[in-house]
């Protein structure tokens, strides 16, 4: 019997412009277009390994080691979608291997915890996809292909494409205009940097999905958000990528988050995702920018308390000056950083702010921090070698 | 020489429906009309005498025993106003006392913490207008002074009247129109109580004016706030309060006190008033209203951590045997509960509640609160004997 396998690994994606409203649930059809930065897969990452033979004799999917069900409805979409493209490359092709008839095995694996509370479903659904066009040989692009993923995951759609991504919300009833397409590439602005700030016991308040359904039924702000506030800020946002304007890029970042977290409050009953260390770092970066008097980060945040924080590769000593000092008791430096580059944030911060500063830093705000993600602005989904399957069981390695 | 003294207790209110925006800031001219409730006086009152005599060389002002300077321009335009509306008096009656050219003694005190975080300064400046318009015996309603003391601190206007007051906001440039009226008395529905749950360390993120001109100037959501939900809910707060409905009045008062602070939230930089123990007391509330399935409880938040919750006194036990579990550590609850009325609060909680609980109480809440400030809805600016200066010397005793 031949088992035919193929691996992908997908990054995750950070939005700038927040996805916050669903205005059909089973085909995570958005009620506003989105924002992102793709990250680096180094740092973030799914990898998912497929295979299917003839002698497979049901679909199954182990996620980080565990088996896990398909049965879910937005899983078996994607499978079912996946399937029918292939179905017509059979039919165009009488070469092509009958594989839309039979079973999946597939095994994922993320390079981070997913308890962490990163956006880690669209990692999955979008490697999930991307490995099974790749089994398939699909001819469909990664825009055809992100509306398969974005029945996963809303989100997962952008973490079909690299570097800066737009999700197109579209117009259709059927979603067939409602996909990711690249607004720059990495290539285009390499510079952009993230640092992630893992709030310690990130339980979510509430699920993304009936936080979303709240807020869209129960939010009397939220219709002038989705009609005209990310509208224009949508367009404003592609510009400031395409023209490389950090500190436009950064404000409309941060007005976007508290616009999105404001709707959360707005609902009835309101939702919180931030809490006081969310809110002490968005105060935190706005002290920081105010004091070089230039704007050298934005925070965002998503449906929990973790910040992402987007800077530029020149900013980098005079904003992690301050982020070290604050949170060099934080695990994850190490990872990134040599002992000469985090001796030169110290002395930085010693020569040059230290007796400039005209606010106190909370000396316990790390405490509320688990560890540090430090990252960038990253590629789309690789093709790899490394497999996760045993191409002889078509079993887990 | 002769000194002529007048003393008046003027009221706290709470407003259910926020005031956060001005249209003209030098006349406190704010965006939106308002509503609040009338504190009772035993629990937060300020008691302000006023002294005028032709021998005072100077307008003078002790706050709480501490001399305080007249200067500001909006206690200036205060006193103007009171002496205007005097002189007119005075033209129209030969024998009228000529005080309106003599200079003012004020000594205010009041029977709480200013450091609370409560709404002194309503208080305050209502106690100050009325004791000068008794001692200037204008006959003007309450309403027509309630434009004076809005000039001193907008809310202060509302404080004029007891019950259940609206602030309408009007439309003319010279804020004729701009004043507060009675919605209710206190007798229409004398059955509202409220709980005050005084957060410790209650420093305040931003002053409220500042504040206010910051979202006015930059929150994207505060347009559709004060045109299209304010104004309906409004006319729907007033009903509510007419027709005695409290579940309404309760989900209004919710509804506008998030929405608020949602607008806070998306200013830029965005403004935090309320804090983790703020938020835990809200999800509180739901939990009480959602295990009951019967709104039992509002809570309300100002420009500060502080919970205010609004119940009806028929539900006194059902809320308290909750709230007295969680806070019952707290100061505050032996000024207006016996024994008796505590231990039957925590019989209630043992016997119709601890069982039935399906959420967890956070056994540490108390921890983060100062104390508990028992009270209800209360009357209008009250005369009273009790005058705190020296009718021989004009100074404070």
């Amino acid at each position: 019997m031949t088992i035919y396998t193929a691996s992908t690994t997908a990054p995750v994606n950070i939005a700038t412009l927040k996805y916050w409203g669903k205005r059909d649930k089973k085909l995570n059809l958005p009620t506003n277009s989105s924002i992102s930065v793709t990250l680096a897969q180094d740092d973030l990452r799914t990898l998912t390994s497929v295979a299917t033979s003839e002698s497979f004799s049901e679909d199954q999917l182990w996620l980080n080691g565990k088996l896990e069900s398909l049965e879910s409805e937005r899983t078996q979409n994607c499978l079912q979608d996946l399937r029918d493209l292939r179905s017509k490359l059979e039919l165009s092709d009488k070469n092509a291997i009958p594989m839309s008839k039979w079973k999946l095995h597939i095994v994922s694996e993320n390079n981070f915890p997913t308890a962490a509370g990163l956006a880690s479903s669209a990692a999955g659904f979008a490697a999930l996809v991307a490995a099974i066009a790749k089994l398939y040989e699909l001819p469909e692009s990664a825009s055809e292909i992100s509306k398969i993923a974005r029945k996963g995951s809303g989100s997962a759609c952008r973490s079909l494409f690299g570097g800066y991504v737009a999700w197109e919300m579209g117009t259709k009833a059927d979603g067939s205009d409602s996909k990711a397409v690249e607004v720059a590439s990495r290539e285009h602005w390499p510079e952009m940097k993230a640092a992630i700030l893992v709030v310690s016991d990130a339980k979510k308040d509430t699920p993304s999905t009936s936080g979303m359904q709240l807020t869209v039924a129960t939010s009397d702000l939220f219709q002038e958000r989705i009609q005209n506030v990310v509208p224009k800020r949508f367009e404003q946002m592609k510009q400031a990528i395409v023209s490389r304007d950090f500190p436009l890029f950064a404000e409309l970042t941060m007005r976007d988050s508290n616009s999105f977290h404001a709707t959360c409050l707005d609902s009835y009953p309101p939702i919180f995702y931030m809490n006081d260390t969310s809110r002490q770092i968005v105060k935190l970066c706005h002290q920081i920018n105010a004091f070089f008097n230039e704007t050298v980060v934005a925070y965002t945040f998503d449906a929990g308390p973790n910040a992402v924080l987007y800077y530029l590769q020149h900013n980098e000593t005079k904003l992690m000056a301050f982020i070290y000092q604050v949170f060099g008791q934080n695990q994850g430096w190490e990872l990134k950083f040599s002992a000469q580059d985090l001796s030169a944030f110290k002395d930085y911060f010693a020569d040059n702010i230290a007796d400039e500063l005209a606010f106190e830093i909370d000396e316990n705000l790390h405490k509320n921090i688990s560890r540090v993600i430090l990252t960038q602005v990253g590629p789309a989904p690789q093709n790899t070698e490394e497999c996760l399957i045993d191409t002889t069981t078509g079993n887990p390695k």
